[in-house]
């Protein structure tokens, strides 16, 4: 992918502005496990995903982690620039899940052009829309959805972003993604295993029925 | 409040665009209760508040409610017009919580100033942020805190808002707010009553201790 193909209103940029973005773009090879960005610690700047997958997940005062989102191939990284976005009063961590691949746009060159460029704004104002509306979907399946179908729809994505049905998982991994504790995920998964639907071993969750995985899910 | 008020960068507007700002806004006054956005149904337009409460909410498929953020004098509400918005794929519901006046800016006039002005849509932007942080915010605390300090939080709030320590508020309207069902409150209002935090007559609840429960709220 080129730095052009991830911003859909790259023609009514000019052709300077093309040129900075081009030219200042910094392509970077990030190990999975990596924290990229650290709450208003730093602001590394817009990150351009080409090949990996990359977690957003917020931090309680005692440790505790929940997941927000996560990003893929062709997907924008925006709150690594939350330093040039008023507005943004909380923090968010981002780490490399995969071993990823992205080019990284500096804040204070991203600002700028902002500052020029009102379709870069609005495309802007678009990513940061479409994050609001996974946050969004978040808090309804917290307030409205048991934890089995949060579980069953986590296992599920898990296994569609990892191409496998064996997930090197441990049980504390999943309570971080879901903000649940050990334990609860521990007793949850028990449950599943003796419907069938999973089969435990030590630090992997095999799906062995992902129908029924996928109708509880779902319903 | 005049049009300008609103938008700390008036003055980067050409004249033209103050004056369709201007000429467009249609003051309005809605009654408490008055249903003002509703989801992908319409989209009236910007709405920006003069005086009053606007509550925003979401419904789940059952009818149970969730308040997300409450808007007051000098707030901006973006989401009266999200079909603007490319990105936005949640219905969130606005309604006023008390007799509310307000500017209305209508939506395809405000989608076509922000096509031409990048520090309207940098605005706009920060607005997003702002919004996106309430509902952060929101999500640490139903992550995070337990249900006594989210009522002691939702009850101070609401005495601030109405400025009255007599809330005319039944066990329902606050599980609406915090997404929790009318028993768990009813019960939880009891305890706080045998702590002489609150006394509880029929659709009233007062607050008799606000140091406890302040206290209660934030620790």
């Amino acid at each position: 992918m080129n730095i052009a193909d991830y911003f859909p209103m790259w023609n009514k940029l000019t052709s300077a502005q093309q040129n900075i973005l081009k030219d200042t773009a910094a392509l970077r090879s990030v190990k999975k496990g990596t924290v990229i960005h650290n709450g208003s610690v730093d602001c590394i700047g817009l990150l351009l995903i080409q090949s990996g997958l990359l977690r957003a997940y917020i931090l309680s005062e005692d440790g505790r982690e929940v997941t927000i989102y996560r990003l893929l191939d062709r997907d924008i990284c925006l709150f690594s620039a939350s330093c040039i976005m008023p507005g943004i009063q909380f923090e968010v961590i981002i780490e490399a899940q995969k071993d990823t691949v992205l080019w990284i746009i500096p804040a204070h060159i991203y600002k700028r052009l902002l500052e020029q460029s009102a379709p870069l704004a609005n495309y802007t104002n678009e990513i940061m829309a479409s994050r609001f509306s996974d946050v969004m979907w978040l808090i309804e399946q917290v307030m409205w959805k048991s934890l089995d179908k949060r579980l069953a729809a986590f296992l599920l994505e898990e296994a569609s972003l990892e191409e496998v049905n064996q997930l090197k998982l441990t049980h504390e991994i999943i309570g971080n993604h879901l903000g649940t504790a050990r334990e609860v995920i521990t007793r949850m998964l028990h449950y599943f295993q003796s419907e069938g639907i999973v089969k435990l071993t030590r630090g992997i969750v095999e799906i062995t029925d992902s129908a029924k995985l996928t109708a509880l899910a779902n319903s």
